[in-house]
């Protein structure tokens, strides 16, 4: 019997749409779930396709080519170890594990670890582009032994998204870094989302705006700089009408956002390395203030906010303020999340290519943007840029849009609308773009209460001044 | 030969004051540190005192009244479980560790069980006041076994700060509750220190105020409801000159400030629990973008800031408003403080008394203030209050600062000063105080590209929407 070239582990909807994938590109796949009726089903539903089912691990193993390629594709945790626990006796010195699921980098770098003591490869693979991207061609990030990625290569490049044919996979660096750069993309994912709320809050509430002017808005907005699947999808959103109620779908919806641990990983790990993440951090824990609706609903009716007017400004004018506002806080948390990834790239040994990390990030996932290629090229014109800020292109934007921004910020702040992502954005480009902040202050106190030291502006050396004595 | 009645194991600063301190409340003291000559030094600047060196571990526990009680003050991580396993082959069952360093929580969960397998006892202890506190009287967070906790209340109520006759130590919890809350302290304080830093910032240069203004200001905040041990010695610090330059002491010091992880665990341990420390978390990073000074200096120079002209305004009024941003602002992080505690106190059974800790939170430690007493009376009126914005006092405070708290904020985001904190804590009450939020975009974005469903206002249940289909 001939052998498959690919075999796929976990064929729930992501793991099934991987393979229909896989398989529309050319390739011979294997078929293998711990309940046989999904093997089943996939196989019914696919007539004519180069599927061949399997019903244990060991026939699984035994039907695929030599170096195996086993893609892994069920719940991240312990699932994943179970699943790699079985294949391990069953495999050869060479096989490849390739995990397509949502690990946590330590994991990948653990289980690499682990499995490179055995001779076996591990290519931790982040995966991005949902149900959808799944089948038609995700942005795939695969991370471990380079060898071994050049041996999976062939067949992630034809299953990824392709942008002006270039393809959404390539090699992220060693262990966790695909991992890695997958949370990552999560965490800015998160950031995206949050600062888009923000801004259908103020467009809201400030100037009364229905859904249908919504659907305008952001139909616009998706036609310049902000043009990305995020913004396109909220366009069509504000378009949909409950069949219910024939209300907007937008507003039969409950104010109460779920989350599934990646933001808050890439928040974790920022203060881990020691850098500012606030944009995101800031959208986690939004996340979490929505989740709380009920003692929401009762604070609401004990808790006034600031007395307001009507809005008397130029509403067109406002609208192109909250646009540009919205662009200069997606600039400042990209910034935070390539920094952080170089701060990770640093501590890991990862050498990440920033640049190849936008290219890949354009298409097939969820945050693809065009601004993204406005970075791709910041990182060509210096690979060793520590800041998107610093860039001629972003500089030039955030200058340029700076007094919109400070202008949608204050009226929301004085207006009573809370806008933590906008604020904190704003916070962090004036706060890397001060020579002198007020942490000489923090460091008197440390030193005060604590004798902490400090350092002195004018000369090297660490000192402590007597607080107490008199002088 | 008789038994003394507490030994200190580790007799550097922090070790040593503890020790000076137990000493001088009527108790004899055991002393042993790994290098004999920290113990010899001791000994030698205290004739006449109530300590016995030994020189050996296990000289150190037989000079010991049984059950022993043995404070360990070494450093936290290894250092700690060192200790412990070099003490334990010579304990008896029923003796007591007291581990009074910082540890991490969940280390001191780990040891408490692992401890109590063996017979042996296990207070984890927060101690807060730095070397002064330590000798005079810190503020004292202990958890553990509560039987443990009866055989050295007495010692530590007795080494404890007090405040109007009231001990600043009492029982706070199983396992690793008093780290816990010791670190939420710490947390606390990196709040505190920022946001003071952002007031400073916004005087300095809005007003251009002098150094000795800003004694005067501080010393007047002092005599307020700002009232605390770290505003106090701000305006100390304020009236200091340096002696090599005849400069203000502030303006010496390099504006790049450390810390020591507290902080950054408090923010990680909110992540896991689902609940908002933006606060604090935005002050730590903060520390971070500071830390960054030469990256700064590098983009000062190229990153401009707003136009602006000079302040209009009333000055008085500006530094009235500032005051009340600050108060508002502090409120704002004792509450998601406070509330974590009350989210980790579910999560690990701890059964804390918030009252209480605000009790012991008054004396000896860095975040000692009169509001702390406003918090025990909160937490006296409604012992489950969900959220200090919903106590009368604390919800009237701010309702009526929220004036002057927007219009700083406002003034500061328009001319380009950073303050992360005061916005953070603004956006988290405007949060808070919502009865609806955008969270419902985000619901709907999730559900459309990832069938991660959503929930409707008007009924019960989980739904998911046919996004992608004509209607």
């Amino acid at each position: 019997m001939s052998k498959q070239q690919i075999g796929v582990v976990g064929l729930a909807v992501m793991g099934k749409n991987l393979a229909l994938n896989i398989e529309s590109k050319g390739f011979s796949v294997s078929l293998y779930n711990r309940s046989a009726e999904k093997t089943k089903e996939l196989l019914e539903e696919s007539p004519g396709k180069n599927f061949v089912g399997t019903y244990s691990i060991e026939e699984f193993v035994q039907s695929l080519e030599v170096p195996r390629r086993i893609l892994i594709m069920v719940k991240a945790g312990q699932p994943t170890d179970d699943t790699i626990n079985q294949l391990v006796p069953h495999l050869e010195q060479g096989d490849i594990l390739i995990d397509g699921g949502n690990a946590f980098f330590p994991d990948t770098q653990r289980r690499n670890k682990e499995l490179s003591d055995k001779g076996i490869r591990f290519i931790g693979a982040g995966v991005s582009g949902g149900e959808e991207g799944a089948l038609k061609g995700p942005a795939i990030m695969p991370g471990g032994q380079k060898e071994a990625y050049e041996l999976v290569e062939p067949i992630l490049t034809a299953i990824s998204a392709k942008v002006n044919g270039d393809a959404c996979s390539t090699y992220i660096g060693p262990d966790g870094a695909g991992h890695y750069v997958k949370m990552v993309h999560n965490g800015i994912e998160y950031g995206d989302m949050q600062l888009i709320g923000e801004a259908y809050h103020i467009l809201k509430d400030v100037l009364n705006v229905s859904t249908s002017e919504l659907h305008e808005i952001f139909s616009e907005w998706n036609k310049g700089e902000l043009d990305s699947y995020l913004i396109e999808i909220t366009a069509d959103i504000f378009s949909k009408t409950d069949p219910e109620t024939g209300k907007p779908m937008v507003d039969v919806i409950l104010d109460s956002a779920g989350q599934k641990g990646t933001g808050k990983w890439t928040s974790q790990s920022s203060l881990d390395l020691g850098v500012p993440l606030s944009i995101i951090t800031e959208s986690v824990f939004s996340r979490f203030i929505s989740a709380m609706k009920e003692e929401r609903v009762a604070a609401s009716k004990k808790l006034n906010g600031p007395a307001t007017a009507a809005y008397d400004g130029d509403a067109k004018e406002l609208i192109e303020a909250v646009r540009k506002a919205l662009y200069a806080s997606k600039i400042a948390s990209y910034a935070q999340g390539f920094a952080q990834m170089r701060a990770a790239s640093e501590e890991y040994n990862w050498n990440l290519d920033y640049g190849k990390i936008a290219m890949i990030f354009r298409g097939g996932c969820i945050i693809r943007a065009r601004f993204l290629q406005n970075i791709k090229d910041a990182y060509d014109r210096n690979p060793e840029l520590k800041n998107l800020f610093l860039d001629d292109y972003f500089g030039g934007v955030i200058e340029s849009y700076q007094e919109a921004w400070r202008k949608v910020v204050a009226i929301a702040v004085t207006r009573g609308i809370p806008v933590p992502a906008f604020a904190s954005a704003l916070a962090y480009y004036d706060s890397y773009r001060s020579e002198r902040l007020p942490a000489n202050l923090l460091q008197a106190q440390r030193d005060y209460f604590g004798a902490h030291t400090f350092q002195r502006t004018d000369r090297e050396g660490t000192f402590h001044f007597q607080w107490m004595d008199k002088n």
